[in-house]
């Protein structure tokens, strides 16, 4: 954290725990916070920091609080379950000011909404920063996270699905790809990690893909291109109870570049199912 | 074709259409024909030549027919709905003696299950050729198909979704993606095209891809190391169905290496939907 501990951390938090986690971490290095949630996603543990609920759209009313509490470096973090729907913004004087901008970023794809929207914070005057800055334990380390290590039989659905992962990062097409026993049954694109793994269990019962015991690698990574700042790939315990419950062997991320949400718990699961969770290096070579 | 007119070209027939038109086209071509149909997959539509059905595993049965016709050279050719459950084989004489070899095969990929069928069938003493050399027209060529041509807008998704269909390609993965306004949306792997596109389909009735109008392009393109012979992708009038109705703008196929089953109805059908059919050339480098 480059900013004096004396500013606090602005934190717009969207779904999910991540936000208190990023609060937690700042808190616990000394840095007061202050927490814009989004209506209808934040967590109410939200109200556990300084905090006002503020529904999209309000920019201006965003821009007073943290004007107020001397805000100027934020951390934009949390799950949108619903991409905003722009015609039912409460939109007010702040907001109508930057409505062109909006308009154009509403139209455009996932990734340059993103960077967009990083690029009109920075327009407003704030620096936008990485979650994983203010909370490196969010971030996957290399290496072995649980108890088990990948068996030597698994070793090659670990390289195939980080192979097929980074592939499809490259094309910008999605970050999560499964492997089991050397073939590839599964892509992500616009489905997400979750449907993904659905499908995989659906093959399966189907009979299209086989296996007994646990066999087989979900992979996750960052895409080349991605703004960790504000998209970082996630791993929560949701994926972690879908891939326990298709029998899959285990988990690769890239490390560093792959957050992994509600750690000790879906670590603690992974152990318990017999599973692996690994960090590979994002520079290893993949070869399957 | 390299072989004399005079030696009939065998054919062992899976299910759909496709095995007729190779019939046809040896026929055209004033060669006489041998079919062996899968018994519950070949369609009856085999019986206007000379024929017989064969349960999986009658191999025996199989070499003493060819025999009798003085075949040597086969079209493997035709879908087959179930992967072969070999613990219903009806094992003829023939097949008892390539026991161990075909249980190998069973216990391999899919890739290395058809290269080692061609294997196989030679050292059976066959030649197995490709329908496409037997029925060229089965295969797209390049260049517009249809009426129409993809309109500059969705020329940059007819890049996307090639280039994307290309890179899963290259690591074995799937044949098919989609582009949606220049957005990957779904890439294709052992679920196949026909529910790839049913997830296009949900994915837009549940509004996580949107889209007016008719936009948006499917892609297929073999594997780079895919062995044509055996195992040439194929769009077919239920690929073309599903992409109309989803309210994709188009198809583009990689030309040469895709065939169009039933290719008349198929084209039909993209000019009825004002949607275009095209085939790339395998060589463009496609860029987004």
């Amino acid at each position: 954290m480059a900013a004096a501990k004396g500013e606090p951390l602005g934190i717009v938090a969207g779904g999910g725990t991540v936000p208190l986690y990023v609060a937690e971490a700042a808190a616990h290095a000394g840095r007061r916070v202050f927490i814009i949630g989004i209506d209808g996603e934040a967590d109410p543990g939200i109200a556990a920091y300084p905090h006002e609920f503020l529904k999209w759209g309000q920019i201006g009313r965003m821009q007073a609080l943290f004007a107020e509490h001397g805000v100027g470096e934020l951390v934009l973090i949390g799950n949108i379950r619903v991409r905003p729907d722009f015609s039912r913004f409460k939109l007010d004087l702040g907001a109508i000011r930057i409505v062109p901008k909006v308009l154009g970023l509403l139209s455009s794809g996932d990734n340059d909404l993103l960077s967009g929207v990083i690029k009109l914070f920075g327009q407003l005057g704030y620096k936008v920063i990485g979650a994983h800055e203010v909370a490196p334990d969010l971030v996957a380390r290399e290496g072995v996270l649980g108890r088990r290590a990948p068996a030597a039989t698994t070793r090659r659905d670990v390289s195939r699905a980080m192979q097929a992962a980074r592939a499809i990062g490259l094309i910008d097409a999605g970050q999560a790809a499964v492997a089991v026993n050397g073939r590839i049954v599964a892509l992500e694109a616009a489905e997400g990690t979750d449907a993904m793994l659905e499908r995989v269990a659906s093959l399966r019962k189907a009979g299209r893909v086989k296996w007994s015991g646990r066999a087989g690698v979900l992979a996750k990574c960052a895409k080349p291109q991605q703004d960790l700042r504000v998209d970082m790939p996630t791993i929560g315990l949701a994926t972690v109870k879908a891939a326990a419950e298709i029998g899959l062997a285990g988990i690769a991320v890239e490390a560093g570049r792959v957050m992994i949400v509600d750690r000790a718990e879906a670590v603690k699961l992974t152990d318990r199912s017999e599973m692996f969770i690994v960090g590979q290096a994002s520079d290893r070579e993949e070869r399957g």
